[in-house]
């Protein structure tokens, strides 16, 4: 130790060394308690947890302390990483085996034609007989089942073939299949280069809907998608889920269309059929979503449409959303009049609006978290918006409506670089309500809801996220769905259960553990 | 427009369509009042300005809508782009052009060995007599003024080349100089590629300042290089500054060394004889910064070192800092019964804390923005993880401490990328006190504080940002300064007489207009 320059500063050092020794500095005197006022206000702050739960989540935390230090120490920590690179680090980490097995409880956001892995559309859907392909200038597809030729598609594409025949004449349908699959996801190995803009890769998004759709709504293919979907959704330890659903004509071989009625019905259907062959599956609710580019006549529409399913699918028919690019389509405030229908007709149709899925800042669709939350809103979908309003955010932490979080979503489409700065750690930070949910996995190369728990945990949430951040986020999942009081008391009794055992288990073996 | 479906519900929509002509729906009772809350708010936002700024501020944001509507068009906004790529077109922004011309007011986070361009230590400090260079194996190189060979440096060099006999060699010393230029800054074409990661960049940076020290702290040069980079602010319309000083032994041709005092009094002497040259400047102060890599006993003798200085220095030294990679650095905490000395011994000793310039949540070292308001810091320099802390954010609100906000380093040392998503962008909502600030301009190929104004008005503060929210910052910039109360007055005089110039001239010929 070296002597700091002149003698009476030399003398006070010598006998601060030693004062520092004895003395509790009044200026850290609140320090303990501020540092508790924010642990205590962080998601999951006010749970307690049993003994049991408590050995589990320290464990956990240290779990996850060894992986931030390798990640510092090789330089590549996963939410840092765009995902399609981050993927095959996160399937390698012990924390994503053990989120893999906890019970999540409800997934709250995730899109009617993004449930299902591509593979399955691929390797299932097109192998069925009659299905048709065409191929577009661009180098897209588009898929259409039926018994002659396909009519002719109002946009340019090439004449029809049949897949069966098309794929008979091919020397490599391996490599045609690959092909199909990269159509069907956003996968790839350099996104930057891929896709330079939002706007370009909004339209590579849409343009994936589009070549799904022909396979999807083809009727037997629409409910045995919705099947594997809850299929895939049980299988990532899901209770339950909402999912947006644009409700497009389903299409039979002969060419028949149904209308909307016939979808809900089936989606009601295949419920019912799933829960049955899964009584550990609480259930399915559907959220009509109108696309955001339809104009104020076109809304109003929906929005009756949406009236009357609700009327007529009251268990099924949760509400009402509108979907697509915020930035290119209508502000909520440019639909207003539509969207005041059901408060003005006393009919109760509860909104789900995405909002605050934008960047820009004092813009009108800048508005849309405020205009959500003055229209009543049950839940906000992404809300990335919502820490730049905050008058907004303070009526919905009154209101206690929740955001919806969808990290790698929100990653994919260029929302937001690195994880640790998405704008929910604020949220989480501040103990707003939030759910954690997958928007589309399979678009994104991802499958169920784990993927955006381990964003979530090991990043948004920050290194003092533990299992009680978890086991909130989960009772969350539950407490803010569209479930009536006593499915949720049902959802939350086998959620309970799960819970309990995986806490079990885990205490039994924790993952490195011998 | 299509009827809706069911003879009621159509009987209702026509209903409606006339009914929400004559009537303002209770839904929207209070969204004027919400968002007349958010901009009173947001920073600036209680400003009332005078007519002609207010014809000013209205042009401006119209001139600003104009180039973000032309930069959605290209899909090249500079904001959401690097700094590297997007200096060009900043360049060409009549947004830009308008806030070089406005007075700015201080600049309180810029540090001394990043002030002047590059060039000027190229093609001025290292064409003086005597420079000497050696290489480093890994390609980079070391300066040193002597009049005959210098001293073998500690680390590994080639030996020393008098630069004038070594460049008189080269066949091409255009290319030699510009392959110095590039070893004095981050800036490079593919700057993903260049820097993979935090880790890296910082090791760059910081090789940076390794090599400008040996041109820097030559003394002819080092009073040189503070008074060219005085007149570079000056130059963009800066009024007074204070700078971040390791105070390196600066040395002599001789080998001479002097201590810090000396840079103290040199500053001290520059800065004066700069004021009575331009009187329109106010002056300059140093907060004396040591490397938070060092240890406790190293910073207890910096501490003390800094309480001479002070006591030796009132006008000039104006506090203590730390500085250097937070995240590889000793905490705050780590070092607290250093820091607590001044508190214990009853001295006032102003610290003006880099705290928060982190993306890591819950890490030792992101508790720094917490530790450096119990230690009574003046400001916080970054404060990007002040956000993710709201208890320490409530306290820098009631004890009105400002952020310094630097959005170009930020997003050049990879903690933002996309600008619109800052976190600065929150705290202006909310109005929390923050001053623009520009860290270290040259490395970044910057200059001045008006590149980090434009992703300010253009991005961070939102479309909302007007001359209201620029002449509060500039406004804070004077407030939020070490300078007493007699000096701010005056350089709030200043200030104020040239800003009244600049409404006027711009309300005679605005860019664009005729």
């Amino acid at each position: 130790m070296k002597p700091p320059p002149g003698r009476g500063l030399r003398l006070a050092y010598l006998l601060l060394s030693l004062a520092s020794l004895c003395l509790a500095s009044p200026l850290w005197k609140d320090r303990d308690s501020l540092m508790q006022e924010e642990k205590a206000q962080q998601t999951g702050g006010n749970l307690v947890l049993s003994r049991q739960e408590q050995e589990l989540s320290t464990k956990l935390v240290n779990l996850k302390k060894k992986e931030v230090e390798a990640a510092i120490r090789t330089g590549q920590f996963p939410p840092s990483m765009h995902f399609f690179r981050a993927k095959s680090l996160i399937d390698q980490s012990a924390v994503f085996s053990v989120l893999k097995r906890m019970p999540k409880g409800a997934v709250l956001h995730l899109h009617d034609l993004a449930m299902v892995s591509a593979g399955w559309l691929v390797y299932n859907a097109s192998y069925l007989p009659h299905c048709h392909i065409c191929f577009t200038p661009a180098g897209s597809v588009r898929f259409r089942f039926s018994r002659g030729p396909p009519a002719r598609l109002p946009t340019p594409c090439s004449r029809w073939l049949l897949l069966e025949t098309y794929r008979g004449q091919l020397r490599d349908v391996g490599a045609f299949d690959r092909g199909l699959l990269r159509n069907l996801t956003l996968v790839t190995d350099a996104p930057e280069l891929a896709y330079p803009s939002q706007a370009s890769i909004w339209k590579r998004f849409e343009e994936i809907f589009l070549i799904a759709s022909g396979l999807i709504c083809y009727a037997p293919v629409f409910k045995a998608y919705f099947y594997q979907g809850l299929l895939e959704l049980y299988e990532d330890n899901i209770q339950y889920v909402e999912i947006r659903a644009i409700l497009p004509a389903v299409y039979e071989l002969d060419g028949t269309r149904h209308d909307k009625s016939w979808s809900v019905a089936a989606y009601q259907e295949v419920t019912r059929q799933f829960v049955r062959e899964h009584p550990d599956f609480v259930g399915a609710r559907v959220i009509f979503a109108a696309h955001r580019m339809l104009n104020a006549s076109q809304i109003k529409e929906a929005i009756l449409t949406a009236m009357a399913l609700r009327a007529s699918f009251p268990d099924t028919l949760a509400g009402f959303d509108l979907v697509g690019d915020e930035d290119e389509g209508h502000s909520l405030w440019d639909l207003k009049d539509a969207l005041a229908i059901p408060y003005s007709m006393g009919v109760n149709l509860p909104y789900f609006f995405h909002a605050g899925e934008t960047d820009w800042q004092g813009t009108s669709v800048d508005n849309n978290v405020l205009d959500a939350l003055l229209l009543n809103t049950s839940r906000i979908g992404h809300g990335l918006a919502l820490i730049k309003h905050p008058a907004a955010k303070n009526l919905s932490l009154k209101r206690d409506i929740p955001v919806e979080v969808c990290p790698i979503s929100n990653q994919v489409l260029l929302l937001v670089a690195d994880l640790r700065s998405h704008p929910a750690a604020e949220l989480m930070a501040e103990g707003h309500p939030v759910v954690v949910s997958p928007d589309d996995p399979p678009v994104f190369g991802a499958k169920g809801v784990s993927y955006d728990f381990y964003e979530v945990f090991m990043a948004i949430g920050g290194m003092n996220a533990d299992l009680r951040t978890l086991k909130q986020l989960a009772l969350n999942s539950i407490k803010y769905s569209a479930m009536p009081p006593d499915q949720k008391a049902k959802a939350k009794e086998v959620w309970q259960k799960k819970w309990d055992q995986f806490v079990a288990d885990l205490s039994d073996s924790f993952p490195g553990e011998l």
